[in-house]
């Protein structure tokens, strides 16, 4: 067989493979040595291609749709550095959980280690931070290297999307001559099908569970960020029956569309009453039971952390389960699911005062948060009021730093359908418009995106991604000039240093990087401007709305509010 | 002892410990966790701190900065994804050889692998791609915590200027209150001095290597990229004293103020003329001894493949020798120094005839690149024209892709003191932007950079330093709308496909950047209009110049002078 048949069959039996597990999209960089897969992605209908030059942001694109669709999303670039420039989205996929199936192209065995251009020791180039890496042998047209690759891509994504999901990586060395035959048909395949497990406790400790929570008199949930693919009738039902306080981070997506029954469980204001000693004191628990990741508040973990429950029970599906507080006391290794509903609690022993307690604080502190837009002009302001102008159906990406604190601290119930995501694996700064706009594609909700003015000059490269392919997105910067959350940290009480270090301002507007890249652009100063300028009617697929805030009046008017709720326990 | 005092004498110690082994600068990021350690660095006045939010262009920034001092540079960021963006550049270093001193925060022990917000698997991060990895205790006060500082600074900086330089990491964690008290003065120290050793040959490889030149009858010299800090004049003696042909790659930065009595032997147009099967066949040689990395003429080390010299010997400081022909036969480690002239050649077997064979066809290629700009208008006559026009004591940083290629093809023996770099570890097309303006800041020589439209955009974030502090740089960006390389490979003769995976335009032009930057911004659209525009005469520290040009025209430009050469050695 000629060499050129042996490459071909060799790189559309790995797309063959990739579609018959269910990939759907493959986020491709340009490149040389990536080539021959590289058409055949191209070629292959059944496959949806991005492209983005940026192999950073690409890769946090990739991470976006994955995050969208709870699907596997294929990475694709070249050898070098290249695939170096994937490793702060594999590093975020890792801790996120977010099942991207990383595949780098790398020179045959013999340019090696040995000075030639674009090559790099690629092999378990991202070291503890993939669940598997593998490298595939060349093209050999030998027997076993094609039930090898329908095998090894198999493996790799079931690696990928079994519980916690998370990136694989599979490096790929390709020897020149670099074309193939283009084909219309994939090979048929031989590997039918994986099926991925489920984990479900084991009924020893679903007797356990059961009677921590029956014999508990003061309790409360707290759910964070959950994982992709979660439903949450489940959550939901469990919330019913067993009637605690459910404190929801806004990142579980449980703070919309709450079931009516639900409600009167719900705390969403639990970072601005934390804060209170006062309230603190009156509801220490015995029982807490965490779901999902640990929450943005560092308050809340905080009073977890001192009150040390008699039960601090965790469910998550990694066993190296997340805890930061160090006061865990009971650890669940399953998936949230029906075993969930099936637990046949009837907490007699709960004390009805203490739901109470919770639901008057909430209310209390909900009410100064429903009216602080009307208060303050501040970039806290600016989101309580964006929070009721985007419109029903819509699904907001918030960036780590203070936009997803200040939607933590202003997102109250609503009967609205907002979904909010955000990358929490690592809570970096990095290559957050890429995954918005990967997010966005992945699903066909408008899609909005809060960010700060050094995150968005982080990943400004993202918008490359809009010259190769439609996106669509409202991002809404808002620019502080630097890094707004140092205001709120010990370093804003030591004069010396403190621009040069944290508060880093560029002095950058953004409206020169709107006209480059052909956006609708919206420059809003004041809160009524918003309130005028904002619109849902989007005319342009892209838009920018730049809100300009004052990093000194932010903390003070965010200070202010918590003072104002803090007052009313000390009363 | 309070918290906040050994905090303090931990961090001091660490920056003395820096100052004490030659650290003159560090690249800090903001961030939370560093805290301590960045306050160390910006109140201590031997230290010239640089800002720049975006790691990935912070290590670049660092790479180039190292490049043009040739001594270690500090990177200082804070945990979590933060350290990822490091990682292209970190390769590069490993590659290239640069002593970059990666410093990264991190959690202290109880809030790693924990769910910890910015908290990754960070020892070790970089895997095979630094030289030294060590995990740094606590400040906790303890007997041995501050001498561990000094020696293990002193140890990793050791490590990153023994032959090859390369890349450490040392990755420190810190635990809350991250606040010190700020010290005018640096503690003493008790490590006093690491002093590196110099890698010569032994006299055996000495004698065996005297033997081959003496014997040869046919041989040349090819010199690539050298080490950092190489000393040139043992290079010139040893072709004065050898009087072979010598074929010098651009970034060896021997085609530029030549010693005049080497001349005779300088060919510079090996790439062009390497292209001709004729010229081939009359060049034949028994030796050819390699200095310096592999040059970037893929056709000068292919005929070196083809031709299986009796003797192909590498020198070079690394025991993993780079070799990508699989010919070489002789490996001799050692640095370039005095010992290269001290092989008391006296080649008598030397056949002149050869020499005068390089030297004819060498000539004749110059003269047709010498007129190249008189008859094309493309992007190969404009690199052409710019280097007749950039003025002696100027430094050229090259992108890679086509500039490099470019300059070593237009790139004649000129009697400038101009000088040329490139990231040539790995060829990546990243983080130019940031090695440039790190290496303009390393040295007083007035920098300009070479590079295209993808790689412009690629690190465009490189220029937010220059909102930190004041950057010098004329940036010439070749703006070919793409990916101008692949127009020369086995690509481009397949239309399939062809835009959408190499060809990637983006339609951007620059000149909103440039703006949003305050740059001086120059536009040239003919190969008039670049001799009218370009002046050396600076007026501001950031100037960008946008050339655009065809990628079709390139092309067929490019083959035409190849087939004028050509053809004359078929005559």
């Amino acid at each position: 067989m000629s060499e050129r048949k042996i490459l071909t069959d060799y790189v559309y039996k790995m797309v063959a493979s990739l579609v018959q597990v269910g990939v759907e999209t493959v986020v491709v960089s340009p490149g040389s040595r990536s080539t021959p897969l590289a058409y055949a992605v191209a070629s292959t209908k059944q496959i949806k291609m991005y492209r983005q030059v940026d192999e950073r942001s690409a890769a946090f694109f990739a991470l976006g749709l994955a995050k969208a669709t709870a699907k596997p999303v294929v990475l694709l670039c070249t050898s070098g550095t290249a695939a170096a420039n994937y490793f702060p989205a594999i590093v975020e996929a890792n801790y996120a959980r977010v099942p991207l199936i990383v595949i780098t192209a790398d020179r045959p065995h013999e340019l090696r280690e040995v000075g030639a251009p674009q090559a790099i020791n690629q092999p378990h180039l991202y070291g503890s931070h993939v669940k598997w890496s593998v490298d595939f042998p060349l093209a050999d047209g030998a027997a076993p290297t094609l039930p090898f690759i329908e095998r090894h891509i198999a493996r790799a994504v079931a690696i990928a999307t079994s519980a916690p999901f998370g990136p694989v990586h599979m490096n790929v060395p390709f020897r020149e001559p670099l074309l193939i035959d283009l084909q219309d048909e994939l090979p048929t395949m031989t590997f039918k099908h994986s099926s991925m497990g489920q984990l479900i406790p084991t009924s020893a400790a679903m007797q356990e569970l059961s009677s921590i929570l029956k014999s508990t008199k003061r309790g409360f949930i707290i759910v964070g960020e959950l994982a992709l693919g979660t439903d949450l009738a489940f959550v939901w039902e469990f919330v019913r029956q067993l009637k605690w306080p459910v404190l929801v981070e806004s990142l579980s997506n449980m703070r919309a569309a709450v079931p009516e029954d639900c409600l009167p469980y719900l705390v969403t204001t639990y970072d601005a009453i934390m804060k209170s000693e006062d309230f603190k004191a009156l509801v220490q628990p015995d029982t807490v039971l965490r779901i999902g990741a640990q929450p943005v508040s560092k308050f809340i973990m905080q009073f977890i952390t001192k009150t040390e429950p008699n039960a601090y029970v965790i469910i998550d599906e990694d066993p190296m389960f997340r805890d930061a507080t160090g006061v865990s006391t009971h650890f669940i290794h399953a998936n949230i699911d029906q075993w969930l509903t099936q637990l046949a609690i009837t907490n007699t022993a709960f004390e009805e005062a203490y739901l109470a307690e919770w639901q008057k604080a909430n209310q209390l502190a909900a009410t100064y948060i429903e009216q602080y837009s009307e208060i303050e002009k501040d970039e806290g302001a600016m989101v309580s009021r964006l929070l009721k102008m985007i419109p029903d159906g819509s699904d907001i990406f918030v960036s780590s730093s203070m936009p997803v604190r200040d939607i933590d601290t202003f997102l109250l119930a609503t009967p609205k359908d907002i979904r909010f995501f955000a990358n929490r694996g690592t809570n970096g700064i990095d290559g957050v418009v890429s995954t918005a706009l990967g997010f966005s594609e992945g699903n066909d909700r408008e899609t909005y995106l809060l960010i700060g003015d050094l995150a968005f000059l982080h990943d400004v490269n993202g918008l490359i991604a809009s010259r190769y392919q439609e996106c669509n997105l409202t991002i809404i910067v808002m620019n502080n000039d630097g890094g707004g959350i140092f205001s709120y940290l010990p370093q804003s009480t030591v004069e010396a240093h403190y621009e040069d270090l944290f508060g880093t301002p560029t002095a950058l507007e953004f409206h020169d990087i709107a006209h480059m890249y052909n956006m609708d652009y919206i420059r809003v100063d004041t809160i009524s401007e918003l309130s005028e300028k904002f619109s849902s009617d989007k005319k342009w697929s892209l838009r920018l709305i730049e809100i300009f805030t004052d990093r000194a009046e932010n903390v003070q008017a965010h200070r202010a509010l918590w003072n104002r709720i803090n007052a009313e326990f000390k009363a």
